[in-house]
């Protein structure tokens, strides 16, 4: 028996399914879309799990959503309290408002417009944190000595990890001949979830991360057997720039099949195909997957030649689209 | 028995199934998709159509594929012919390449980039016209006569409106509580074959044209009795500017319950709902439904009061997008 069969991930199909029943009242079961034009560009079949038409415009609001229902009344009394770039923190004021409890939202500056809009759209009291990951932490702790709120971090929580999981549930009840899913990876809440899902009830299912090259610490923690942060990140996916968490990364080290990592040029143009291809309105988070399964970095890869049907887990749409609109008046 | 009873339209519920069950391997069968955001701010409950979600980006495969599969085989033997300022001409050529015949598609010099690459990516050979009714069917005409083509208009034909009418026998079974469906008019294709399938299987039904002021032909011929045609259109809705034919405008005056007419600000207001909230990449045309049940026209109409459960077809989604592509640039 070697190491790896004794350790206990944060989450199991057992916690994934019991998310699934406390949250499905309460979320859509999202379309899968498929594309003749797309499939002959990446050479296999794709389907994609379209999360930017969940609730929130993200699949933040499955776990979001478990964390808050799973909360004992006197535990939430005094509210919830968060630090995200954005969809988290919407999700979580609707998960909040769903339980009619207060939700404070630590965003860094940098935070994309319309996902600071969905925060107040959805009443979440906004706490501003400048941009590094130690700022976030440190304005959400003290909202939290004030507040008596509950913390919910965005990933490293077991509720939240099961709660992400639900969607291999949807995606293998929706598509059961998947033998491969591409998620993208930024803390590692969606893709521990997914992966502890989709690997329980397809053991033989394959699931690579997709991550930016400008944020590239899971790839780096992968090679290096360790979880390595970075001084800084660059990239145009504001959704992919958290570090993993020590509940995500030993799913990320022993489940994960590879991790494949692009540019923000590739992301661009993943995006385009989206908009143009599968008319799918994404931020550049969301089209991270689809990248990934146009690189050379995937398609060189021997590993996944016997691969053909492939999920692509289209993580989020919240993108400011000010220039768009500014064109037709 | 009144006049009306004894009219025969242009299709049935019969000749609608039949294109169902000619044309279901071949489209998609698009989801409907729901946001309680948008159910809010129209008062209503709101099931979204995505013919943006369809082959070739628009509801216009249904009736292409039916009409090019309804031909016998000596019939279609030179090819097939059409004047579309976009959407049924990438449509017909995607129909025809899967029965290996070709298409000559006449396309007016102002129609958007997009609509024109879609017709050259499935195959189609393009023959330019001026941007008149007059000037398209003249030239259809000319390349009709000097290939032996059979020409498939856009609209005024049977088995485009059966194709078209495939979308409320599943509308119907999606969310069959639907009490109102809200349909796009151009020439009348789309609404003459939603509303004889919708009709036919729930007589009860309201069925309301959505339509630009810059273009509200239809709207002048149901006040007028009679078709009524226009020295010019104006609208930013490029799907929406033809008139209604023979065929289509006996269905829209005798069984089309009304008809909106929204300006281009309303229809970019629309637009902006859908990409921001519903996460559908649509162009004008598509959004003209939504404009239509937040219009005050709409809401003020003491006739649909009772209407809670509202369809809107979203009918398409090829829009230049260029605008948005260069700001990442």
């Amino acid at each position: 028996m070697d190491e790896k069969d004794q350790i206990t991930y944060a989450a199991d199909i057992v916690s994934i399914k019991e998310a699934h029943r406390r949250i499905g009242p309460y979320i859509h079961r999202t379309p899968v879309l498929t594309s003749g034009s797309l499939d002959s560009l990446a050479g296999k079949q794709l389907f994609f799990k379209c999360e930017c038409f969940q609730k929130g415009g993200a699949f933040k609001i499955r776990g979001a959503t478990n964390a808050v229902l799973s909360l004992e009344d006197d535990q939430v009394a005094k509210g919830v309290v968060t630090h995200s770039s954005g969809n988290h923190a919407a999700a979580l004021s609707l998960a909040a408002k769903l339980r009619g409890i207060p939700a404070y939202i630590v965003i860094p500056k940098n935070a994309p417009k319309c996902k600071v809009d969905n925060v107040k759209r959805y009443g979440g009291q906004i706490i501003w944190s400048e941009t590094t990951v130690q700022s976030r932490e440190a304005v959400a702790s003290k909202v939290q000595q004030e507040t008596g709120a509950v913390l919910v971090h965005p990933f490293n929580d077991k509720r939240i990890i099961s709660g992400q999981g639900t969607i291999s549930l949807e995606l293998l009840e929706q598509i059961p001949e998947i033998d491969l899913i591409i998620v993208p990876i930024s803390g590692g809440g969606l893709i521990s979830g997914v992966t502890l899902g989709a690997k329980a009830i397809k053991p033989s299912i394959r699931i690579v991360a997709a991550e930016p090259k400008g944020a590239d610490d899971a790839a780096q923690s992968k090679a290096a057997g360790r979880i390595v942060t970075l001084p800084h990140t660059n990239t145009i996916a504001d959704g992919l720039r958290a570090f993993l968490g020590d509940l995500t990364w030993p799913v990320v080290r022993d489940l994960v099949d590879d991790i494949i990592t692009v540019d923000d040029r590739e992301i661009v143009e993943a995006m385009k195909l989206c908009y143009e291809i599968l008319k799918v309105a994404i931020e550049p988070s969301g089209a991270i997957g689809l990248a990934a399964v146009l690189s050379n970095q995937f398609r060189n890869n021997a590993a996944w030649k016997n691969c053909n049907k492939v999920g692509i887990i289209i993580s989020g749409g919240n993108l400011d689209l000010n220039v768009l609109w500014e064109s037709f008046s």
